[in-house]
């Protein structure tokens, strides 16, 4: 079976947009400019424009939509921020790109429950600020102002996953069109369910290619009395993993433990003026009481004094946290301005923890032997680190040399039961690694793929 | 589509029956007495026997006892250890029961990372007793001794789920054969991942119908400093139950909080000789360090204080904590005492928690008009809850009772945005529950259903 093969024509495309044009009018879009704004993510896979591009306001516009695309056998990719990092928004064989942008009400905020609904196109920083006076916030939080769409589509974590969870333990239900323009809610809004097969945790991840995402429900978490964000300095790399490997296991419930090694630190510092030592730091964050904040920070600043890390340097006001963490998450946009006209390139392995220490001091020394800059950062309280790259495409004996860095890095990794993508995705770029890692469960995957989008429309080529 | 229709034959199962036994020898039984063994759960679902029941000790012999099963077309229905309560194991269409009891080996455990492999007739207390010097535990415990197999088949959950959560974030990786006889690995042992479908989530609930689980990658818990039990009468169900949403709102990572009201409570006096008094009670259980135990029991006896709640009662030492947990776990078995030769029936819907109280005061002021003596029993930090009655099936009158009372019961949770089946699964029992709670979703479950199980050999007609 091939996934890939399209039934769609230029005829069929054109047939499709004027229909899609009666129902959307000036919701629908080929003007080049929209259309190349929806070629690409942020990574460095090669632009693929949509034919057209549909802006829909309701769950029931994008069901008709999905209809419309269905009868012309038009490739439908759903759109978000465009934050992605493996090219799964590339229209690669041509489409509709959805874009959920103005589908961006919070329908639902239940501070009782602790939940709320929103439509895909609302982003995380919205809906924490809509949350700001309810006392609850929205934990995931992948660095860009994602959608949480795209979000719930690549099975997004990022820092405070290692304390609060992903998107699959975020997620308590979803309304999804599906390849027959079909309107499913997979669950109710109970805690937990043993009501048939888990389709929530089915559609969390599948980057667009079972369904369009258009609401989602979420749990939500009552804003800590204390939350304090600290920075460590350590005289060695390995001091610093060893750190975060010894706080996981004494269970400390840390909220966020970021590695940066002396490379990521250089970039932040040069971007954001920060003045770190050039020595790898750890990023640190405790939620809790007062009482049990002070004490998690007081095990994980015994555990890093015992392994060569500075006193803590902290930062307890809001401004500071958030000049603390927006250096984190501009890493990205630090590199990029390090070689402007770049684009980002990010590996993504993640690990069983026992083996993070040995994996990241291989890789370190993979890196100097490639003679590049590739500074490592890592959500390393679940195992999961990035080597962060600006590149240039065009430029083909680095991408080779970064290639088959990237296919040692993923190797090294499986070898030791890990993954090739912690919280990336698949999209276009990890598909043969995908298979590399799970044979036989990529032939279920097609199984499961075949039977609910049986034309492959949706989002084709992407994942499998 | 009918998932029900099995080509199967007398003369098949006959063919089926001499291949397995050339197989598997003395570990392939037609016995009356082992089949009868095998005809049903603790439910009072009416018990059906396989045709012949298989013990197999390796994956490798599951993958060669399900392909003779597929090429004669005869159903296969996984085994545990009997525990559940909605028909799921029951052989309503014959066929071969597999008998997991012989895969009870723990194939390793990590304490490093905090995680394990087992084979999937390994029971939750075997597997707890294993980790008892490794200071980790498994923390998901349904009450029943039930094997880990079946309870990644069933999603469960019970007391504990409220801070650790059920199987759904428990189970890290699966090892499944699928319906032709394929063995399939479903993740990595990575704490979190973004690779392609979350088939694990797919396979956690599915209660027999989509493979058998043969070996299952679990998350382990550090074993806590501190572990304080507690039990706290009240003047008022209201009371008790408005105790535990403020404890959950207030966001106190409280381990266990159920709910027995006075029905319950004179079961259980009678059955393990407690001497409570007959009010609603709460169980409670604390984990953490001495210092933050002692902060969230602290908080958690105010809030009870406000709402008619007495001192608590403390459990501290372990024997009183095991004698404490092992009454509430004895529940069933306590109601089954009082009408010997009786079946469990147990409603099991679960609502958000802003609707519990409601929920439960409208449920209880039902019972009422029943004249039964229905017991309420609950994990209702999740929302979730049991009216558990001791039945006999043959007993008409008293069932159609029972049953229009459940009906009410179930259709005033679904109002409430609430679910038929917080843990218990769907098996034979809640089919039509199932559509009713979730219409659209039933028809995507039967597209996966019929793409990974084509004959429907696996567990035919549970769930769909």
């Amino acid at each position: 079976m091939t996934l890939n093969s399209q039934s769609s024509t230029k005829v069929n495309v054109c047939e499709a947009i004027s229909q899609l044009q009666i129902l959307l009018q000036e919701r629908l879009s080929t003007a080049a400019v929209i259309r190349d704004h929806h070629a690409q993510d942020e990574s460095f896979h090669p632009p693929s424009a949509p034919d057209a591009v549909a802006f829909p306001k309701s769950i029931e516009e994008v069901s008709e939509i999905v209809k419309i695309c269905a009868k012309y056998a038009m490739p439908v990719i759903p759109f978000g921020t465009g934050t992605a990092l493996e090219g799964g928004v590339n229209a690669i064989n041509g489409g509709l790109s959805i874009d959920m942008c103005q589908m961006n009400n919070i329908t639902r905020v239940s501070a009782e429950d602790m939940d709320c609904s929103v439509q895909a196109g609302v982003t995380r920083r919205e809906l924490n600020e809509y949350l700001r006076d309810t006392g609850l916030f929205f934990p995931v939080d992948p660095g860009a102002n994602a959608s949480i769409g795209g979000m719930v589509a690549t099975r997004a974590s990022g820092t405070n996953a290692v304390r609060y969870g992903t998107m699959r333990e975020a997620v308590l239900a979803l309304i999804v069109v599906t390849s027959d323009g079909n309107i499913v809610k997979t669950s109710t809004r109970a805690r937990k369910s043993a009501a048939g097969y888990d389709l929530t945790r089915l559609f969390v991840g599948s980057e667009g290619t079972l369904g369009v995402i258009c609401e989602v429900t979420l749990k939500l978490h009552a804003i800590p009395e204390c939350i304090a964000s600290a920075v460590c300095a350590f005289d060695s790399l390995e001091g610093a993993v060893n750190c975060v490997i010894n706080t996981i296991q004494m269970g400390v419930p840390i909220a966020r433990i970021e590695l940066l090694d002396e490379a990521a630190i250089k970039t932040i510092n040069d971007h954001s003026d920060l003045g770190y030592a050039h020595t790898p730091h750890l990023f640190l964050e405790f939620h809790g009481t007062d009482a049990s904040a002070k004490e998690q920070a007081n095990t994980v600043q015994e555990l890093a004094a015992e392994l060569g890390g500075s006193d803590f340097q902290w930062a307890l006001k809001t401004e500071d946290r958030n000049r603390l963490w927006r250096a984190r998450h501009d890493f990205a946009y630090a590199a990029l301005a390090q070689r402007p006209g770049s684009k980002i390139l990010s590996t993504d392995v993640c690990v069983p923890i026992s083996r993070l220490t040995q994996c990241i001091l291989q890789t370190k020394a993979d890196i100097a032997t490639t003679g590049l800059n590739m500074p490592i950062i890592g959500h390393v309280g679940d195992g999961n680190f990035h080597v962060a790259l600006s590149v240039f495409p065009e430029d083909k004996q680095e991408m080779q040399l970064v290639d088959d860095f990237n296919h040692r890095l993923v190797n090294r990794a499986l070898e030791m039961e890990g993954t090739c993508t912690g919280e990336h995705g698949i999209g276009v770029g990890k598909k043969t690694y995908l298979v590399q890692e799970l044979p036989a469960a990529v032939e279920i995957m097609k199984l499961v793929k075949s039977a609910l989008d049986p034309n492959n429309i949706m989002n084709p080529g992407k994942v499998l």
